[in-house]
């Protein structure tokens, strides 16, 4: 909850006293030519009305009229691990950053680092991103706006999240596993390769890409700053 | 993020002008004695500073400067079943909404109706209260208070949850297995008797109380309103 100290009024009341001190007697000066009376009258006005302007703030502090919350929303992406969906996922967050957006970031890797123990099987993987995509809700119920970037895999997960959520923004970052293990950011696929990782989306387990994503970036024929123009444009309606 | 709509800032400049040409008018009445220089005067000067008035509001708006958020907090009940936990923390939550807090309330049996599939042994008990501790932690990172009463029997599981807050307040709800298997408000107690239930903490489960609680209250002598009175003395100096 946000509130205004009184510091801030009194500082407001200075700066406007100056300000409109200056204009009164100059207009007093103007239309009566006296420079004793347009001081006194400007004086005394001075002194009354920055005592009135503070209690006319004050009153209005706890008017709440015309104090509007930002509309959050969950921006969810998900796609396969080398797509690129932290990093237009952190592009993001850094750009709501900087417009002083109230945001919070869900990573896949950042979150199971936090619950070591979190397992690969459909049941585990869904029991996952549901408890996420709950964490997720409550953010955006009380005004946070929540980035998350899972590979979550299954509709069902997703489509829990969806219906937690008030205004949820279903982002498919698409690339073909190929294009994904050319890549290999982490050295994962290599891993799977290798048989040191079992139960991988795309290799071993399966991904059902999503039936109806809000949006879809391409990443194999896209940039990420072709990507992060596409989801910054379609999220420009919550932040007006 | 909060933010101040251009008609709130109309409304105030309206509302500041009204009071303040009856002030100006009739100070350069008072002074001249010539009402036709007292309306001009007020006049113009009500048409200008209107609109400087205005942009004076707006530049504000821009300035962060005195504006404060109230400082988030985690209030963690722990306790049996029966306890009270419940009762006192709904109290409390009611409390902070009518003070026009953001507030966040987690329940142990609510949440545990989301994620049906939550076991009871210690370590998916553990895990279960560390997921909802990570959830409370971005909550009160994000500016909102969070209630919660859980069980959460093991000190492990609740220092973790400390370590993840910034403002960790943890009430012990102290009341004895019979005290609390007398109210058996839910029927659980009865339940674990005729062994429907197994593994129901304080009868065939442990429960550690905490070894530094920040509150104690002991329900068994206290009421229900001193309980709450003694907690929301403490919280006092986070809404301040």
């Amino acid at each position: 909850m946000q509130y205004e100290t009184h510091v801030r009024s009194v500082l407001k009341t200075i700066s406007w006293r100056i300000f409109a001190t200056i204009i009164t007697t100059s207009l007093v000066f103007v239309f009566t030519r006296k420079i004793e009376v347009a001081l006194f009258i400007g004086g005394i006005e001075a002194v009354c009305k920055m005592i009135f302007y503070f209690f006319h703030e004050r009153t209005w502090n706890k008017i709440k009229f015309g104090k509007k919350e930002i509309k959050p929303f969950v921006l969810w992406f998900t796609g396969l691990s080398g797509a690129g969906k932290s990093t237009i996922a952190d592009g993001v967050y850094d750009y709501l950053i900087k417009k002083g957006c109230k945001v919070e970031r869900l990573d896949g890797d950042v979150v199971r680092s936090v619950f070591p123990n979190t397992g690969f099987s459909k049941e585990e993987r869904n029991s996952h991103i549901k408890r996420v995509g709950f964490l997720a809700s409550l953010l955006e119920k009380n005004g946070t706006i929540v980035i998350s970037s899972f590979v979550s895999p299954y509709q069902e997960a997703r489509d829990f999240v969806k219906e937690q959520c008030d205004n949820f923004i279903e982002v498919y970052v698409s690339a073909s596993v190929d294009v994904c293990e050319q890549r290999d950011p982490k050295g994962l696929y290599k891993k799977v390769r290798s048989g040191e990782i079992k139960n991988f989306t795309g290799i071993d387990d399966p991904y059902e890409p999503p039936k109806f994503p809000t949006i879809v970036v391409d990443t194999a024929r896209q940039t990420i700053d072709e990507s992060f123009e596409r989801v910054k444009n379609h999220i420009q309606k919550y932040l007006n």
